[in-house]
């Protein structure tokens, strides 16, 4: 299996995703927030663009079932259900229901993905359970980490590489491109305090700022989580 | 004086250049051979994307001092005078001449850069020269990396690191974005062995592969030059 990576959606447009399995990362905190929200009995997500077609598509299911989420700068978005914060979605708000989600950053990298074979959601939570999920899946795989506005971002490229280290203990991994080599080397820089790392970074401290830094403490955690949502025909889900 | 860096041409184009004077790396090999070229005696390049667009502007100035230079997939083109490796630039042919130079990626890293106060050329060769100027601009500094494709490569990622490691050893630098602090680091990383470093790159080993091993040693070397070529009015030259 060979590894690969994009630093950002833009990258991997760029790139060759026939035959292969992506894993879309936005550690902070879009891909952190799903994976909570699947724990927490959540049924599905449907990544969209803009607010507009977020509303329009609630709009036109009107289905109690089917819930706003999503943010711009980090805030809530008027008139949505939910935010993108892990604690928004309790057991009580989001059982067996359907999140139409837009975010800045992991939406767009997720409608980048569409392409490839298989698309995966990752975040810290869930290295462990991906990484077994990859082996299983046995084709070459791309990360994208969402970054920030198209560019680089700190987290993403330290848990792309997070979740490189995993694959490569497992022995699947048989060869990475430069841009995972490096992505690996970020992780064993950061790998003994991701939590400093996280809370360091641009995006990080912008939501320690506004009153969010509770939030960069769960995203921090690692493998609490035993779930892979997939992403597949415009829709995130549990397929297991 | 703030340190920022895109990975690639692509990235840059999404940054905001207003203010800032822009440094562009390509070591494997066009700002390495342009360095070379000014070392001996070649007196301007005017970098097109074409080799047709390059073509037609030599055939108009239809000048003996203009030359055509460049590469596809690092090979020489077809009727054009010089390649891209460092040694076609030798002073018997090039001593005052203009090369219109088409090259894959760092043409495309070259006019991207265009919309900044001011543009030098960057490569190991002249990295101590260059921090020096950088501290005489005064302005806050953006570094693109040609990369390969519009994609990361190591060597100017690292090459970059090392750039600003020299800035921040003159204490000119006062901050650094993400990128730039993971360009040091990966500096850091590498610094006790660049040639290797660059040899075990892909672009190394591919042109080793095709038997240009000399020209990745040639572009090891670090701060042979004192030169500091500018790109200004689609011109690349020497203003002092």
């Amino acid at each position: 299996m060979k590894i690969d990576l994009a630093f950002s959606p833009l990258e991997l447009e760029k790139k060759d995703l026939r035959e292969k399995v992506v894993v879309v990362i936005d550690v902070l905190r879009a891909t952190s927030t799903m994976i909570v929200a699947f724990e927490n009995g959540c049924s599905a997500f449907i990544p969209v663009r803009t607010v507009e077609e977020a509303r329009r598509l609630a709009a036109e299911r009107n289905d109690p079932h089917v819930l706003l989420g999503g943010e711009r700068r980090a805030m809530p978005i008027e008139g949505f259900h939910l935010g993108n914060s892990p604690r928004d979605y309790r057991p009580e708000k989001v059982r067996g229901k359907i999140v139409v989600m837009t975010t800045t950053n992991g939406t767009k990298a997720l409608l980048a993905a569409e392409r490839a074979s298989q698309v995966f959601i990752g975040a810290f939570l869930n290295l462990s359970a991906l990484s077994q999920r990859l082996k299983e899946a046995g084709r070459d795989v791309t990360i994208v980490c969402s970054g920030e506005k198209d560019l680089f971002c700190l987290e993403d490229a330290v848990c792309g590489g997070a979740l490189i280290d995993c694959l490569e203990k497992t022995g699947w991994a048989t060869s990475k491109s430069e841009s995972a080599l490096v992505a690996k080397l970020l992780y064993e820089h950061f790998e003994g305090d991701i939590l400093g790392m996280l809370c360091g970074s641009d995006w990080g401290q912008y939501l320690e700022s506004i009153g969010l830094g509770r939030d960069v403490r769960i995203c921090a955690l690692t493998d609490t989580s035993r779930l892979v949502p997939v992403y597949r025909q415009g829709k995130i889900f549990l397929d297991d």
